[in-house]
């Protein structure tokens, strides 16, 4: 697809990051056993136990977002459990009702920012009061979030504090994880510290595609590998994952990735608040949320692939930048000069 | 993964075909649209469709065989609708009730080699008499079957007169279908012509992963995305699959994988039966079920590796031997040489 | 159980209308048919038929609210399809995420007296736009509501305009459909020429048990046995639903019973509205919600039980009081007495 | 309906023992906590804690068998624990689907008399072997079975030893329980000592319906009604399945029922016996399977209703005689004064 414009649309828009398909390429005809069984799966699944301190941690290599999700709340919930989360939480907006479709009530709270609070996890729990209603079990958050935002070490602490005290599991989708640490105070080993289970995203951060589930509590590894095959989640060719995530944990590859990703991020809102632009929502990592007047967009959309996310006044639309390994170095400056000239 | 023996386990031990992996490579840093909607698998899907002679197919590319069964049945049937099944049927077997976890019962029924005939299909029906029973409404085959079997062209079109007799959908996974092509009179035609809905698979003949879902029967084509979104099935980078798919159905690559594989497995089934050696099936894919002494298996271990399939007497095993894209040409002399030092 | 004190708990907390009793006992030893397959659910079923006017309605007798909802979702939506349904509907909140263990995604929007209105209908139809989210299939509400509002006919016609031009179909849940009726301009005929089903509540109007689902739309009648027993709910004495509703349905004695305790619930309205109380929501069926002084609970509950619906300010509750077929005659008087000394 | 017949077709098709009734009846208009939290279920629950001699049993009481068993199955088990029982189990036939629709798969293993063996747990258990294939976690029986045979004493406790050593839970399916104790060696206390829960079958045994779940394994006990309610299993009226089992548990009724159904099947059983007449099955409860020749048949049916069980060879049938605590005491005697002029 040969094209002049920059792509700002996803992160998800090529194919890998060279390191990773070249790894691939190097190693395509060695004979490895299936299943997430092989030597490559782990070496990559012992290089995340020691980035994240617990040499304790499960660790699956699964193959997309939506199926991470589905498997971990099918595998850590009994029925009558339900799931406390953001309204704007992917699971509840953008999964095609996949966790109900295992079964599982979700209990979604409006949010400004797409983050929980401890107040919000006990506004939601404490109104589920008998059989007669779900019991809420696990509190879902994405780190990123939905709209880019990240949580603090000391949030994600609190969170954790709050569903000891009501008995919650905590688990966090980490599609953007890279991301939100980049722009973060928290490190790897806040995750195990204060999450029962998260996933490592590597579709969204220069994979080919995959995504390493890690599970902390003792309480929910047992037979795990049971439904991820049953959900069919369980890759035939598992070195694959293995490979790309051996090497995006081999020198730091994963948040080198991430920081660039939000680098570039930075460049373009800098431009945008040089120009007095307002944003739908405050954002440190790879998406920006600019609200622009129609008329920049299009003469922008020359340029720029991006998407729309909503429109917010007669005039104006939030429109959504995201940037990736892929993003060209050059774009902050095209970006800077196609933006000064409107 | 330094090794000097030949590996005969699987079919998917290895990454890619070279074809496959160079047109990654190449389209790298492309952008394209996300979740299959771009131009490569629009490429894909209408060489699939040329292929098989049915220009108005629906063709989906999904991640792996029981996500692709799940995907299809939990579409194409309504919760008290069952599956018609040979006890060997892979999702009877081998997927970890993957099918039941959608709601969908399996009426399986016993086979010497795991092929359903109009006969067998019509004893199971017969047994569902009302709504105290669950209600058979779908046949599933697996072509080429879990035991290396493969229906001829006759067979599949007597399945379907029994089918459209009996009101049943006809499914057919074909996760070997290459295989089973390249080793009967079916022809790519045939198969829109006897079946509701198959899929190709990609991941056992030299694609890194993933399987094509044809629809060929209208009434099943209404929001499949939907279902294929919900059970996890949907890739984010789509267009991974589509450049596989792309590749395996230009210049007939995917038959001349099958067939190569086909072709180091007759070599190998020669070997065996000069030597006077009974097979457990009787195959011309890409699997090889050879009973033998204990004492040879022993020996052979040396130089290639392979599973037990089962204990056939108290001092013979039946193994099974699986070539692929992969398997080096020179497997057939090296395993005659070993063979008839036996 | 000896007590003094008359019961405003609920419409369920005595067993049954003595006409119901007297049927069962006459009938007890006369060996019918089981599953529902005899001659007086045939006799009941028609009984229904000539009062809303369907001659070609399906008609089956189930055992229970959530029973009734939960057979009816799962056999009218494919595992994508979604429900709209207003916040406060007892599928959202009372039935233990039923309809989610079906697989399902509800889609609820906040009401302020639990009603559904085609605009809101049309909000939450908007948002959902592809693939990666639900697709709204079905509307339900629940007439009257959980509140203890009702619908207009007129509003009912015009949820079914809304539904026909959507493309949704409409699904009243009746647990409570005799007070409805009884205050409300809707008749019987109003129900199958507005809804695609609805069930006919007998629980909470007279009966041990039992609910009857009306299901007028063509395309949604087959196979409902089949999923009626999948799910549990198809009880082997059947007849024992049949002589239920056949006696409910004999000499009006359905809308007899239901007016009855619209007409105490009113005179408590009455009384309480003479003293200048106010309300959490305007009743007209046999659920009042009047917010009192707590020192007054404390006085009534010497003579009255009933429950606590939610606190409303420092000094007041709003509370529930429930008048069914069982509510003895006098407890208008004797709640005038007791409120106005208060 | 009026008729001559003597009906012998089930023990499900009249109302209820008069014992029943009355209680209802004198009961009708006490006002009782819903959901089975009343004074009544608490004197039944606790009545069958003295007869089974565990105090601390859970019980559970349900509306239906169906029901009943979906709910225990689904709160019992993860989503890739399988449940092993015979291919004529009642769940793996006659209840479409409804455990399968609950996401668990059903190894069915083929038996003669419906009874399972620990040889035949074995030999299922040893064909599950990974995480592609279900985990079988609980062993299904029922007793009576379908075939009307029971299990003794000691077949009961050597299944309960298999369970241990393959750490799997021991299920029984009560239904004809009453039946099943008055025709084996079985004590009521035998059951809590070699079964993790089971459930008293009252729909078949003289109540209008229902079923007494008794959790005895301390770890399956936990939120048991979250359960009952999801699935649509809890009757708002509970207390009128308290009134049922609080007569069937005073005074030995239970049994005393199923003694007087089972003398009177004997009795058919040793006219048949009398004449030669061969048995499909070898059973003392309330169930008699004779192979009668057709000619037989349309000569009983003019006296005696019942149903066809199977085609044994081109002139005879195996028909299925059913008694119950309905059945009239007269029937032995008109039955031999009809086969013996046969």
């Amino acid at each position: 697809m040969a094209d002049t414009v920059i792509h700002l649309e996803n992160d998800y828009s090529e194919c890998a990051h060279p390191a990773i398909l070249d790894r691939i390429a190097r190693e395509n005809t060695n004979a490895r056993a299936g299943y997430g069984l092989d030597d490559v799966c782990g070496s990559a699944a012992a290089r995340i136990r020691v980035e994240i301190g617990r040499a304790d941690a499960d660790i699956h290599f699964l193959t997309g977002g939506t199926s991470a999700n589905l498997i971990a709340l099918a595998a850590f919930l009994r029925p009558h459990e339900a799931v406390i989360c953001a309204e704007q939480a992917h699971i509840n907006v953008h999964e095609t009702g996949a966790v109900e479709a295992t079964g599982h009530k979700l209990l979604a709270i409006p949010t400004t920012d797409g983050k929980l609070t401890p107040a919000m996890v006990e506004v939601v729990y404490a109104k589920q009061t008998d059989e007669h209603m779900v019991k809420p079990r696990l509190v879902y958050i994405s780190n990123a979030t939905e709209l880019g935002t990240v949580y603090t070490a000391g949030e994600l602490y609190s969170l954790r504090e709050q569903c000891d005290r009501l008995k919650l599991l905590l688990f966090m989708d980490g599609a953007r994880l890279g991301s939100a640490l980049a722009a973060s105070d928290v490190r790897w080993i806040d995750l195990p510290r204060s999450l029962d289970a998260f996933y490592i995203g590597g579709t969204k951060n220069g994979a080919l595609f995959g995504e390493a589930m890690v599970i902390v509590n003792e309480s929910l590894k047992e037979d795990f590998r049971y439904l991820t095959k049953q959900r069919g989640g369980m890759l035939a060719k598992g070195f694959l994952l293995g490979h790309q995530f051996d090497a995006l944990f081999s020198d730091g590859l994963y948040l080198t990735l991430a920081r660039r990703a939000n680098a570039i991020a930075d460049g373009l809102r800098g431009v945008l608040e040089a120009r007095g632009v307002r944003f739908l929502a405050r954002t440190r990592t790879n998406m920006v949320f600019p609200i622009l007047p129609d008329a920049w967009i299009t003469k922008l959309r020359g340029r720029f692939a991006f998407h729309d996310t909503e429109r917010v006044s007669e005039t104006e639309t939030a429109v959504r930048l995201v940037t990736s390994w892929a993003t060209p170095e050059t774009v902050i400056a095209e970006f800077a000069d196609c933006v000064n000239q409107l």
